[in-house]
């Protein structure tokens, strides 16, 4: 069907302005209603002070996720290119539906950090994307992008608001959530014969550090990541802080399980490019908590070594034995550390880093991120391959 | 002549150094003479809220623009490299002569407007540039960037402060205008037996690559662009929310039209690098207006397709009819997304979104940068070709 | 041996998580004790106004400093790779030597402040890099590293501490200082049958293009380099006014005389991609002072032309005559223009540019930062030999 990808684009955008036009104002429109008070002006100095985060997260989307993906030789153009059409298409959606579950039925008021939070849901499906390069079809990834983050924005509301778990830097509503989601339907779409993508599944000199762009500037505006939604003042300066030093020591325990993993000691890119960014993934959950930086220090290292280690052992098992193919290794680098985040979130919680939440409260999160995530993918899979 | 460029480079340098000695001073030797008042601190205050807004800009003008014409496989090196040495040039020039518009004969001082102001004075060369890369020597563009910026600072003079127009985002005043000058300019310097220049027309897979990092930072910044010298509040934050929306519109149009207009619906890598940023361009005059979101997203559905359509049947109809080549089609990323932008305005003042213009305020100020930018660009072209 | 460098580097790093679990606290922890007042919020607010500049440094160490060295065809990986592993090996290594000298024996509180002076430290070590880059092992690498930020904090506390210096850029206690100990190193590794590392000192097309992205961002991002540790206020704005304006003359002179040197006028890509840096190297020491705007033009104006004649006739005579091999270039980026710095400094401090120092405390502080560095290359050459 030659014009079914251009009509399900144009008819996707105008349903957004239709949307749009309907349920979503400034955020000016209400407080010109609310009496004039000094409360107003501080809503928009924390704009200001804001404003450089959301761009920083802004980057690691567009840039930082779309050029990681560029290191397989043949799919440079498909990762950059529909990974900037993806969290276009996304941040729209995802300001709606999360507005209308936030709003409760009302208009949704956009400020900064419901532009923030829909560069966030963009990433859910950008690391499912990482999954399923190479498998799908700009088409299929407009229906994947609508289902992923509706059923995202779902069980983001059901970890904060029902079970009233943390998750600042979302370790598991996003990063453990987006990668079992993309490799559940990377098993669906896998077939057996399709031995000729592992042609393509080579990277080249040039190629390998066109993706070293995309991992600099992730690991630089992680900390940015991590803090852009916390509260201001100590624990959004703490999540800073804590990231910024989980991911320094994740770097060293990579590069020496790189090292120690492969043959005669030499570093691998795949691992540089990757696993050097678990340790952002891992602290995200306890990232504004009081866990010392000592302590994401080691979350950090920890979360290194397992990426590596997945890559190495993990992936060919997928690929053989579970009949799933995952093109950029997302299970190493959001999938394990987000799991990781995850148990250290319980953990930390358990030792009384935090009184916003408890252990139960904890497990329920990372349990439901995961088990939604599947069944989200096993749901969107076969409609994703239909299309 | 061997040594005519460092030459001319080194004079223009000492020239400047000259001028600034003379003309310029901080912004706070002024302040010194004033008695110390609350104002005094919120200035400063002001400068580093607005600081990561001028990096931003920054980041377009050196990284965006001079990645975005890396696409062609020979001329790497001269975008990037000459785009650095026409921009540090401008920058210089810019300061002084919009300094000596504003200050009435007197001092110029120094402020984080007047380095934003001087980076956008700049990009209206850059623009023009795209025009006539691969036709013109570095000699030649150190001409051009000189006459550019006088008659672009006169003009926005023209717009701004007598016909009192609104152009927040510069869609007429800087996208227009440079378009037009740097198309008259491509006019002058056409020559029929300039074959040889089509050979090298072409881009290679990672020359493509190299471009999406300055099409990326550009679309990924341009919320600061059109909000960097907004009036503090809430104008400035429409004029963030207006971009972002706008340029995620005009990604699903642009991919959606170049698929339409392409061999078996095969997306091309120009539209992508070039019709995505045709929303940051047109939402850019009524930016800051109250014009709604979904208004925006219109605006910028808009303005990628026909950024597409022009790139298809306009620029092959330039190159032969009107006998004007346009290398890098900044007619289609600039000049019709510009005149787009100016008739928005035009609309959204008659609909009374802003009480600051006129219709026919943003009409004169639409047709003035037309008009003084083709006249510049005739008048610039023959002393260009001169030297 | 095998396992030497995956030892070592875990080896570091938990080395690094017992000193932080003995002397790194939270900047709140303390806050905590003290009885809360209005410094308090203001100290946060603080925290949000500077860390964009933390950032735009952030990305200059990992991005700027990364793929500036990628220049080489077959050092692409090695750079770009060992710049990451140094970097957050030096953060963590920078922050507990920093921390330790200015605590004077009490816990260290992590502030925004010590992010961005971890960040600073590292430099000093990946401009050292660049004189040793392909004659150098990531193990070593790793030696290098823990003594030179060692040295590097003793020789800034001297000088800030003791001499009662200003630098705030940094001319001399990095640039200059990265420079000299990095040359005193690669005179020590040089080999007179080193002849084959000639072969690979080469650049491609691309590589020269990656390179360029190295440059940009370092030349974007150098006025927040030079503010980011400032007195807030009026020393601040004019450390950023002061680089913007140094840094764009610096490239009409360094274009100029790359022309003037170079065979046929033809521009030379190295020099573009590291003399245009030259101006902010060299307006780093008297960025705060109220030295004029084009009084900083003046300085990058000569540190352009300086860098330029360095790379053409001193680079050479360096090679052959004094056994140093300078792979990068270090000495024409770094260490001249940081001793035109630091003698700019001494100018400008006799001309009464600021009452924080005198004459006679620069010149130490700048004979003090290269005697040092050199003392503290040679000892460390040949620990670095051996490893």
């Amino acid at each position: 069907m030659r014009f079914k990808f251009p009509l399900m684009a144009i008819g996707l955008e105008v349903a957004m302005i239709i949307l749009f036009g309907l349920f979503v104002q400034y955020e000016t429109d209400q407080n010109i209603l609310q009496p004039p008070s000094s409360s107003n002006s501080t809503d928009v100095d924390r704009f200001i002070h804001l404003y450089p985060l959301f761009q920083d997260v802004h980057v690691m989307i567009f840039v930082g996720f779309g050029f990681l993906m560029t290191f397989l030789k043949k799919y440079g153009f498909s990762s950059v290119g529909i990974n900037l059409l993806i969290a276009a298409l996304g941040l729209q959606w995802g300001t709606l539906v999360q507005g209308i579950l936030h709003s409760h039925g009302q208009k949704i008021h956009i400020g900064i950090k419901n532009m923030i939070n829909a560069d966030f849901s963009t990433a859910t499906v950008l690391i499912s994307f990482g999954a399923v390069l190479g498998k799908i079809s700009p088409l299929q990834m407009l229906i994947m992008t609508i289902i992923e983050i509706a059923v995202f924005a779902g069980n983001e509301h059901l970890v904060a608001e029902i079970f009233m778990a943390t998750d600042i830097g979302a370790s598991m509503t996003i990063h453990a959530f987006g990668a079992y989601f993309g490799l559940a339907v990377a098993g669906v779409l896998y077939r057996p014969g399709l031995r000729r993508g592992h042609v393509n599944e080579e990277s080249v000199y040039h190629s390998d550090l066109f993706a070293m762009i995309g991992t600099l500037f992730l690991w630089i505006f992680w900390p940015s990541f991590n803090s852009a939604i916390a509260e201001a003042g100590n624990k959004q300066y703490r999540a800073m802080v804590n990231t910024y030093f989980s991911l320094a020591a994740c770097v060293l325990t990579a590069y020496a399980f790189s090292s120690l993993v492969e043959h005669r000691g030499k570093l691998d890119m795949v691992h540089i490019q990757n696993a050097t960014l678990a340790g952002g993934v891992a602290v995200g959950t306890c990232a504004d908590m009081e866990i010392h930086p000592y302590v994401s220090m080691i979350i950090g290292s920890v979360a290194g070594m397992v990426s590596v280690l997945g890559f190495k052992f993990l992936t060919p098992v997928f690929a053989t034995k579970l009949r799933i193919h995952d093109t950029c290794g997302v299970h190493n680098l959001h999938g394990l550390p987000g799991v990781v985040g995850g148990l250290a979130g319980i953990v930390a919680v358990t030792l009384g880093a935090s009184d916003m939440s408890t252990p139960a409260m904890q497990a329920a999160a990372l349990g439901s991120s995961i088990v939604t995530a599947i069944a989200g993918g096993l749901i969107a899979g076969p409609q994703v391959e239909r299309t």
